[in-house]
Order: C-alpha cells, then structure tokens, then sequence
C-alpha cells in the first residue's frame, strides 16, 4: 500500500475535525501540521499524538511547510478568504491542494485559481462534501439512468441558523461574522450548488452563463443581539450589511434555471432545499418527497423519497456502508477526504477541480455585484475557456462521480 | 333585505361554476348574462334556470347589457386580455366592476384599469379567491399577531400540471394556450401573490418597487404533446415559447423579497407554494410545517400547522363554517364573491381594489419584459402615485381582510 504524504494547515473548529478522519487513515501520513495560532497548533498536535500516537511537526509558517520536500498534497481548512491563495501556493510548490468550502471575493481570484493550475499542471480540489451526501449521489444516480428525464429547473440553500454562533460565539465563527458585517450576497453557495453543477453537467457540456442576487433587509442578527445579549449591549450595536435571505437565480446554457437561497440569519429548521425538477418529475428534500409520473402511484401526488434512497443508492454508499466507515456530517467528510487522497495515490486530477471551484465560487461574489446593482444580471464566466462543451468526466477518476456511475451501471 | 342587481359575463367552465353560486346567493338578482358564444350562452341559460326556476335575460353584446339601468355591478370572467376592456367599460357605464384573475399585456393596461377607477369614481374588484383560502387568512391572522414578527422573505407559487389540458383540451383551454404559444413570463401570478401581498400590506404601507424574471428552457408542452399524441400528431409541430418554470424575485419598498414560481407544463403535485418567514420562524405549505423559535417544541425543528390552522382560523372562516356554506375551491369561491357582492350592497370600495389588482396583474408583462432582457430588473410601478405610505384598509369595508381582523382582535 502507497503512502500518501500531507500537509495540514488551519486548525480551528473544522480543521481539526478534518485532521482526525486523515489520521485516522492507513495509507495517510500528516507530515506537518500548520497554524498561525499557537494555542490552535496545541490541540491539533494532542489530536495527532491521540489518532496516531506520534508527535506532530508543526509550523506557524505555511511557506516553511510548503518546503518539506515529500509532502505531496495539503488540505487548507482556514478562513474563506485564504483557501485561493494558499492554495495556489500549494500548486505553485508542486503540492496537489485541496480547500474547505466557501465563496470567492472577485473573479479576478478565480482566475488565478484556474491560471495556476494550469500553468503548473498540479490539481487542485475543494472538498465540497456535500456532492458526497448520499441523498445528493442517489440522486446523480436517477438523474443519470433517466428518472427525472431531461433537467428543468433546480434549487438549492444554506438553510441554517447560524444566528446564535454569530452573536454569541464570535471567537469560533469570526472568519464568518465579519462577511456579515461587510458584504451582501450569498457567501456560502457551494454546498446547494455543487450537487446540483454535478447534476447539470456544469463545466461538462453545461455552464453556468448569468445570474441575478436579491438580497432581503437585514434583521435577523441584530434580533439576536438583542434577545441574547440585551437591547444596552455592545452586540446590540453591531450593524449588518448581508440580508437575511439572499435569492440568486442562475441561468444555465442548456436553458436550465438555478433558485439558490442563502438564509443563515433566522430561526429555521437546517435544509439545503435541494429541488430537482425534470420532464418526468421531481424531488423536493423538505418532506423528502418524490413525483416521477408513470411511476409514482398516485396521479401528481408526492410519495415518500425513502424507498428511491433504497433502489438508488449510489455505488459509492453502498461500499461506504459495507465497510463500515464513519465520519463527519453522515460520511460524507469521510468520502470527499477520500476521494482527494486517492487522486494522489493515483496521480489523476480531482473530481471537483479548478474549474468547478472557480465558477462555483464566483457565484458569491458576483452575487454581490447584482445585489449592490440594483439585482443586474451578471455575466458568470467561463472559467474553461470553452472546453466546457466537450471536456469530459476524467476517465482515470475512481470518485468521478459521473465515472463510478459509468463504471457500475453501462452495459 | 336588499337585493343587488348582477349582470354577468363570460359563460365558460369558469364563468359557469361562479353563475351557479351568484344564482345561490338569496339577495342577488341576475338581470343579464352575457358570452359572445350561443352555445354558452345556452348553458348558463340553463344553469340559471336550474337554481333560479326563472329564464335568464341573455346578451351577445356586452354594451347591451351594460344599458340595463338597473345592474350595479358586473362579474367578468371571460379570457385573460379582456379583463382590464371590460371592467373598464363597466366602471364607466357607473357600475361595479369584478374581474376573474389573470395578468396584464401592458403597464399602460393596468393604468388605464386605475384611470378609470379614479375617473368614475367607481370601484372594482379582483376575484382573487386565494386571498380567502383558509390557510392563506388563518396566516394573515397570525402574521396581524405578531406571530412571525417582522417579515423578511415570502415565496409562492402556481405549481399546477396544465399540460393534459393544455394538449388533450385545447377548446376548453384555448384563452390559456395561446399565451403558452406567444409570450414568455408569469402568466398567472396573483394566487400566490395576492394572498403575500395582503401580508405585507402592498398598496396599505408598503410597495413592490422591482423584478427579476428568469425563464428556463420549454420542453413539458412538447414532451406532452409527444408522449398523448404521438411525435407525427399535429399537436408534437406545436412551438412554445413559455418556459416551464418562470422564477421571478420580487423586492418590496421595507426590504422583504418576493420569490415567485410558474410551474404549469410539467408533471408535479398541485401547490401554491406559499412560504412565510420573518423574525421569529416560517411557515412551508409544501409539507404543512411550521418553525415558531420560543413556540415550537423543539429547537429549529418544523412541526405541523394543523394545530396552528385551528388556533388562528380567521373570524371570516369561523362564520363561514358555522353558517355551513358551500361552494368551489374550498369555500374560496363563495367568499370573494359575497366580498363583492356586500361591497356593493354597503356602497363601499372593495377589499382587492383597482390599485391591487394593477399591482398584482402588472407582475405578468414586467416578468416578461425581464426575461425578454436577459433578466434586467424593471421597475414596478406605484399605481397609487404615492398613496401607498398611508393609504389605510377601508375602515367601513366588512369583508377587509384586516379590518375584520381589526374588528375583532383589537383590545
């Protein structure tokens, strides 16, 4: 068995939820791991001493990591403004990188992602779990043997109300709170959108072209404050320029649409809102139900998704499931931690790469733009310079997730 | 007991099931019906006889009918585009003018609509049965408590498989089909929006101001046109321009956003779609849930309406289930035409008046004209030049869906 050779950098919450499933892997050594804080250094070097029983090599310098020779990939779990450009250094070192979720600032970063890559030759990935979810995949599944027939019209949302962690516990969530207090648009697309690009083919004979972001007042957090901290208190006064709930509407070039919703501020049950809807029927994940005409028995009446979940579930669960591996967020952690190690292993690209991070993180900050313009429709960019419209999945890629399809069901 | 004088015009499927619920109506006297079409014509003949005992006066020619001195008011509900013409010219033969849901062609339609309104002095009505529908009051209620706290985002929908009809039943269906065949928008906007309008006080404190639309590709009409008549029949040659799904983003002058969804040439379960969500929690028609924060049971966790539904059952609802009426749509249909009706008989304005119904109906040719311009926002217009800051619900209005709330909350 290969050993693959890490990097690890960002060691908050997240990040050193990340670092145990790795070390916790066979065929995965961590061969330094790097924070600007110290004291976050300690508890992710007691996480490696507990998962491994070894010490860790640690660097408040990424740079200094970035020069261990045999590292060959890193995984970036920081802030959101910084998963680009450390990853583009990773790139730039030679490193494979992969990066947390989270929204572009401009297009401009977008396109050094990309540039780097391609000028470097390296792959890069974000770890979009949420493409591993095992609703999301049984769904590819369907949506790839025909169930749905041709796509119409998806949606999408960070349902979550992340109200109280922004109020009360701002040390932990401050890499959020202040994109709250100084933007306004949809700053967490990924997790709705990545699915649903895998779905449309986006970047593999589909591309986003334009969308337009409206964005509600903003009252949710400064109600938080207010409840939880007292009308008197400092929180009281903090002001908030993201709305609410902020709408986005993607058009894609296949004439499909996109609702993506962003609404992270208010009370709410968590949903991603994940809506399929094609010539045969459609899924609504709010109630997990399911119209497919001519199989559904009740003529334009819902049924209960679980039994599709059942027939459909996607080769990838069905292993996941017999192996008997857990993780983070239902597995899914597990799965895209997986799939960016064995790239390496394999030394292919990574099924969510430059392209998909590119246009997937733009949508956050050119949903900004169409706010502050008045809901303008912006121009999404072609972030392949064309080679959308007949690049295909990689064919090497064991967790392309059109492949393993390819793989289990042709013929 | 005073009897109001009706006449009534537009004999199709529609037009028919409201005649027979006028004719019920022990202080209504129809005094002329009226359809371009003998055939028609004869059936609501007959209608009139079978609950009335009596023969109908008959019309082929509205201007005739509007002569007869005696009627104060006129039902319309003929094809969409003639709405508007008609209830003009009723205003201007001084009589009350009610009108059938359906969108506008032009915004200078929908001025012409309050021109004459405020030219006469006389006022009109759109029967827009949703805004009685239980549910619909039963939150209105809720909202008028303080139940959601500040609004923040609402989402509705006509959610509606038509493509049978639209293929199998052209004649029947022709007003609806031809607009499938030339434009592209929201054609049917106001079940969902009036009912969200109503809660966000539109016209009574607040306003539209602007819209997205955007359009996704056409495919249910054809695919049905294919699947129920074969792919040489005449109907597969059919083109539509329509998309099937049109999302449109409304944002209101208090900041709340308005998400809108056409859904009618696909396969899909009957919904409105409707979604409350403010300060303290939302409301989700699809699955009848709830969210309160500090009512529900569990933290971020939806629970059922139905309880809510009991709770909150709007005064209007109580009388109407105690009287033990009946009639159409759940009762909706009953409501809004007595709405009418009383207006009339307490020589009052009605509760969905001509800045309304110009408001709601200019939603259909501003989402086409946004979706004609790749989704540029267009202005929505302030049909009440201004009156909308405080402009009050008509305190002598019985059947105001507020003040009857007002009535009977208040202290």
């Amino acid at each position: 068995m290969d050993t693959i050779k890490l990097g690890f950098v960002g060691l908050g919450g997240r990040g050193r939820g990340l670092l145990k499933l790795i070390c916790e892997m066979e065929d995965v050594q961590i061969l330094g791991i790097c924070d600007l804080r110290q004291d976050l250094l300690d508890q992710g070097s007691e996480i490696f001493r507990e998962t491994t029983g070894k010490t860790a090599t640690t660097f408040q310098n990424y740079d200094e990591m970035l020069n261990v020779a045999d590292i060959q990939g890193v995984v970036i779990a920081t802030s959101w403004v910084s998963h680009i450009p450390l990853a583009i250094k990773a790139m730039k070192a030679g490193k494979y990188a992969a990066f947390e979720v989270g929204g572009a600032t401009s297009i401009e970063e977008c396109w050094r992602l990309v540039r780097t890559h391609e000028d470097t030759g390296v792959p890069c990935m974000m770890l979009e779990n949420c493409c591993y979810g095992r609703t999301e995949l049984a769904l590819l599944n369907m949506i790839r043997q025909g169930a749905f027939g041709e796509l119409i019209h998806m949606r999408g949302a960070y349902g979550h109300n992340l109200s109280e962690s922004l109020i009360n516990r701002i040390d932990d969530n401050h890499y959020r709170h202040h994109h709250y207090h100084h933007r306004n648009g949809d700053n967490y697309p990924t997790h709705a959108l990545g699915p649903i690009c895998n779905m449309l083919k986006i970047n593999r004979g589909n591309r986003m072209t334009t969308l337009t972001a409206t964005a509600s007042k903003a009252r949710g957090l400064h109600h938080r404050a207010q409840v939880n901290k007292g009308s008197d208190s400092a929180e009281a006064g903090w002001t908030w320029e993201n709305g609410d709930v902020v709408t986005t509407v993607i058009k894609c070039a296949h004439g499909e649409t996109i609702s993506l919703t962003l609404d992270t501020c208010l009370p709410r049950p968590y949903s991603r809102q994940l809506y399929v809807q094609g010539i045969h029927g459609l899924y609504m994940e709010d109630g997990s139900q399911i119209y497919l005409e001519n199989i559904s028995p009740k003529y334009d009446e819902w049924e209960a998704f679980a039994p599709y979940l059942e027939k459909y579930d996607h080769p990838l669960w069905q292993w996941f499931a017999k192996a008997g591996v857990k993780g983070g967020h239902g597995g899914m952690d597990y799965l895209v931690l997986r799939s960016f190690v064995e790239s390496i292993r394999d030394g292919r690209d990574t099924p969510i790469d430059a392209y998909d991070a590119a246009a997937w993180m733009s949508i956050t900050c050119l949903s900004e733009q169409s706010v502050a313009m008045g809901s303008t429709p912006q121009p999404i960019p072609d972030f392949t310079n064309g080679r959308w419209i007949d690049r295909p999945a990689d064919p090497t890629c064991r967790y392309s997730l059109d492949q393993i399809h390819d793989d289990l069901f042709a013929d």
